[in-house]
C-alpha cells in the first residue's frame, strides 16, 4: 500500500466572510495504519453542509473551530475495505463522519451507522435520512413539538433540511406549510412535489412581509428557520400565541462579521414565544426510530428529495462555496467512489 | 352617593417614547351603578408596573392597547364597601385589577383574590406576593425550569421582580446568583439583604461584559432579564450549554421606537439555548401554591423586599414615569386610602 496516496481537503486558513477556493487545500498523504480494533473504508459519497461553515473561523459553535491544516469534517457514505472491528465487516456500507477524504481510518468510535436497507439509495443516508433529514425531524418533533392543525413556516425551504421538514410536518398533521426559497423553479418544486401549501420566492417578491402575511393570514405556529436573524425578525410579528422558533441554521449569517440584529423581540412577551437552537447530534440515540419511519415513507414513494451530485474530491470546495450563494437546489453530495455492488 | 365624585387616571394620548406627565389625565366621574351580583371597593394601594408601558402605545403586547380616555390598568389592593357578590363580603380585602382609580366597581369576574393572611402587610399582595413576585416565581420555575446547582443572572435586579427572583433562586438551590443594577446603594442591598452572590453596578462599570465574566467565570445557566435586547445580547456569549433566557420585561426597550437588536444569536445553536417570553397571567391558577410557600418565607423573615411608597392618586403618573429613569429602588406603590382595620 505504500505507493498509494490518499487525497484529503483541508482548511488552508481560517475563513473570513464568504468562503473562497483559496480557503481550502488538497493534501496527499500515505495511507494511515489501522488502529487496533479499527477499520479502513473507502468514501463513496461526501456531503457538504452549510453548518460546517461555523467551524471554519475562530469563534463559537457547537464544536471547536478547525485549525489550518486539519481535514474538513463532514458526513459520508463509506465502504469497509479492511477491518479488525468486532462488528463492521469488509463490504459493509456505513454512514459516518470522517471528512472530505478518499479513505477513512477509524477506531470505530463516534457516530457510525451500518446501512442495510437496500430499498433506499446509499446517498440518502447522508441526506434525507442523514443529518439534514434528522435535523428536520427532531427540529419539528423535539424542539418545536409540532401539533396537528398548526401552521409551519420553513425558510431555505428548497434545501435538504427545509424540503424534508415540510413533508414531515404534513405527515405529522400540520394544517398548512409555507416555504420561502429563492427562484421560481425551487418554488414550483416545493408546491408541486414537496407538499408545501404555498411557496414564496424571496428574490422575486417586492414585499416579503406582505407575501408572508398573505400566505399565512392567521399567523405561524412554528418557524423552522435555516436562514438567520433577518428572516426571524421578519417572521416574529406573524407568530401566533405560544409560537416556537427553531434555529436550525443561519446560512445568511455564518459568513458575516456583523449580522443584522433581531429587533422585534417585544413579540416574545406579547405572544409567549419560544426560540431554541438545535444541534441534531444531541438526538443521535433516537435517529434509528426516525429513520425507520422515514425509510418506510421513502419506500412507499411518500417522501422525496432532490440531489445535486458532483464528482471528485476536487469538487468539494466549490460545492460547499455554492451553498452560500443561494444557487444550491437540493442536497449537494460529491461522489468520490463507485456504488457498492448490489445496491441502488 | 350622587354628590361623590371618583377620580381616575386615564391615558390622555398614545405615548411615544418615554412617558411624560402630559400623557395622563385625571378625570372625575360620578360613582358607577353596581352591576347585578357585583361589588364596589375602595382602593387602598395602586401599583405601578413597567409592563403597563407596552399597552400605552399602538402596537403589540399581551393585551390590546389602551385608547385615549380609558383608565390606566393596574393591580391594586381594595376593600369591599358594597356587595351583591356571592363570595366577596363588605370589609373583604382583595388584590385585583381595576386601574388607577379611587373606587372599583366590579362584576366579580377576572383576577380577584381575597386576602386573609394577616401576617403579611396588605401591600405585599401587589408586590412580592403579587404580579412581580409571581413573575419571579413562574419565570424561574416554569419558564427557566431552574435546577439546583445552576448559576442565575438577574437584570434590573433591585426591582421588585429581580430582587424576589434572586431569593427564590437561592431557596430553590441555585449555586450562584448575580445581579445587575444601577448604583452602589442598590448593589449593596442586593448582596447584603437579598442574597445575591455578586452585584454589578452597570452605571459605574466601565466594561460591563468583563465585569459579568468576572462575576460568572463559569458562565450562566439562566438569564432572568427585565431590561431588553442590549442586555440579552451581552449575556448571550456567557450562556452555558442548554442555558435558558427568560424575557420577563424589556424596560429599556418599551419606550424605544428602534430598540437595539440581538446580534449574538449564533450562540443559540452553539450552546442549544432557549429563550422564552413570560406573561405571568398564564400561571394564575397556580398562584395560590406559590403564594403559600412565599408567605411562609416572609413570615419566617426569609423573604424580604423594599417598597417606595407614594401617596394620592395624582402621584401615580410620576411614580410610573420614574420607573424608566432607573431611579426606582424597590416596588413602587401608591397609597390611595387607609389600611383596613385590624391589619398591618
Amino acid at each position: 500500500m505504500a505507493d498509494r496516496l490518499i487525497r484529503t481537503v483541508t482548511l488552508a486558513r481560517p475563513i473570513e466572510g464568504a468562503p473562497t477556493a483559496d480557503d481550502f487545500a488538497i493534501v496527499e498523504t500515505p495511507p494511515r495504519p489501522l488502529p487496533e480494533g479499527g477499520f479502513r473504508a473507502r468514501v463513496i459519497f461526501a456531503s457538504v453542509d452549510p453548518g460546517t461553515r461555523s467551524r471554519l473561523s475562530a469563534g463559537a459553535s457547537y464544536a471547536a473551530p478547525l485549525k489550518p491544516g486539519e481535514a474538513i469534517d463532514g458526513f459520508c457514505i463509506a465502504q469497509v475495505t479492511e477491518t479488525q472491528h468486532a462488528i463492521f465487516a469488509v463490504g459493509d456500507v456505513l454512514a459516518m463522519g470522517g471528512g472530505w477524504t478518499e479513505e477513512i481510518v477509524s477506531n470505530g468510535r463516534g457516530y457510525i451507522q451500518r446501512i442495510t436497507d437496500r430499498r433506499i439509495p446509499p446517498s440518502a443516508w447522508i441526506g434525507v435520512l442523514g443529518i439534514p433529514g434528522m435535523t428536520a425531524w427532531f427540529g419539528l418533533q423535539r424542539v418545536a413539538q409540532l401539533r396537528a392543525g398548526e401552521t409551519v413556516l420553513v425558510t431555505s425551504a428548497a434545501g435538504p433540511v427545509g424540503a424534508t421538514a415540510s413533508q414531515i410536518a404534513k405527515r405529522s398533521g400540520a394544517a398548512r406549510v409555507i416555504g420561502v426559497a429563492g427562484g421560481s423553479a425551487k418554488c414550483a418544486w416545493l408546491t408541486q412535489a414537496c407538499g408545501f401549501d404555498a411557496a414564496i420566492d424571496y428574490k422575486a417578491e417586492p414585499d416579503l412581509a406582505a407575501a408572508l402575511r398573505a400566505a399565512a393570514p392567521d399567523g405561524v405556529d412554528v418557524l423552522f428557520d435555516n436562514v438567520g436573524n433577518a428572516m426571524i425578525d421578519r417572521a416574529l410579528p406573524m407568530m401566533r400565541p405560544r409560537g416556537r422558533i427553531v434555529i436550525s441554521g443561519q446560512v445568511a449569517d455564518y459568513n458575516s462579521a456583523a449580522p443584522p440584529g433581531l429587533v422585534n423581540t417585544r413579540y416574545f412577551i406579547a405572544n409567549r414565544l419560544r426560540m431554541e437552537g438545535l444541534v441534531v447530534f444531541d438526538d443521535m440515540k433516537q435517529f434509528p426510530e426516525a429513520q425507520a419511519q422515514m425509510a418506510d415513507w421513502i419506500a412507499a414513494g411518500d417522501l422525496i428529495w432532490r440531489e445535486e451530485a458532483f464528482t471528485g474530491l476536487e469538487a468539494l470546495p466549490q460545492a460547499f462555496i455554492g451553498l452560500f450563494s443561494g444557487d444550491a437546489f437540493g442536497r449537494r453530495i460529491v461522489r468520490l467512489g463507485a456504488d457498492p455492488e448490489g445496491w441502488g
